[in-house]
């Protein structure tokens, strides 16, 4: 419901405004991009990244995110108290967004950033599309389930 | 100054989080869109657009976008009164996070978007190379003065 209220409270018709105005804060595109990375995570491994987000502003965005159809929350297969939350296809689709502030990140902060991180930057560099793809067939085996 | 404080204030070493850090926001965003849509805007142009930012917020991220160095501001030609705001090298290089957005939510909003935009999505599916070959084309005569 929240999602059809948000639809229809777009500021504008333009697709990178109407984008942002769904997704446009930094949170919700770092638990996106933790799943992009991880695969499948629980609450608590979001609240365990490095960037420390709060639990209210996770629990808020998880929520939000589940309601816009960009993730989804399912039960532990053995642990009923924990939730597993997982890209859908309309999520993993803001990959190449991820990718695009990987690259220009890579090109003007590059002093600053992880070594871990500049390995996938030298994959990038090299094949894009490559890499692109790869993260597509880790996470669609999901939707052959 | 300030952007060095912002550096020095990264919430970790992931580039996909410093870049949010330092423009995750919607209205930063909307300006770099406004001037790789349009070319050079001005204050006015900027408070004209569809979504109709205020003018304290508009001033507040002018101000942010040009410490960073993603955005000049110089005087107009001949009206000493009036400032243009363009993109750098930097600023121009979110122009493929941009069109990222863009595409998702052709993909995902489209029965919202403007006809207008469908229209560049469209070349976007035809040749998405190709339309960032012209946008940087347009925009880079004037990294040549």
């Amino acid at each position: 419901m929240k999602a059809k209220k948000e639809i229809e409270n777009f500021r504008s018709s333009c697709p990178v405004s109407s984008a942002l105005d769904l997704f446009g804060d930094k949170w919700s595109l770092i638990i996106v991009r933790d799943i992009v990375y991880y695969g499948e995570r629980t609450f608590k491994d979001f609240s365990q990244n490095t960037e420390k987000i709060s639990s209210a502003r996770l629990s808020d965005r998880l929520i939000k995110l589940e309601e816009l159809g960009i993730i989804t929350k399912n039960q532990h297969p053995t642990n009923k108290k924990v939730f597993l939350y997982d890209l859908t296809r309309k999520g993993l689709d803001l990959t190449p967004v991820i990718i695009e502030f990987v690259l220009w990140s890579a090109k003007y902060l590059k002093n600053h950033i992880s070594e871990e991180s500049m390995s996938l930057v030298n994959d990038l560099n090299k094949n894009k599309e490559g890499v692109i793809v790869e993260i597509y067939k880790r996470h669609s085996l999901k939707f052959k389930k």
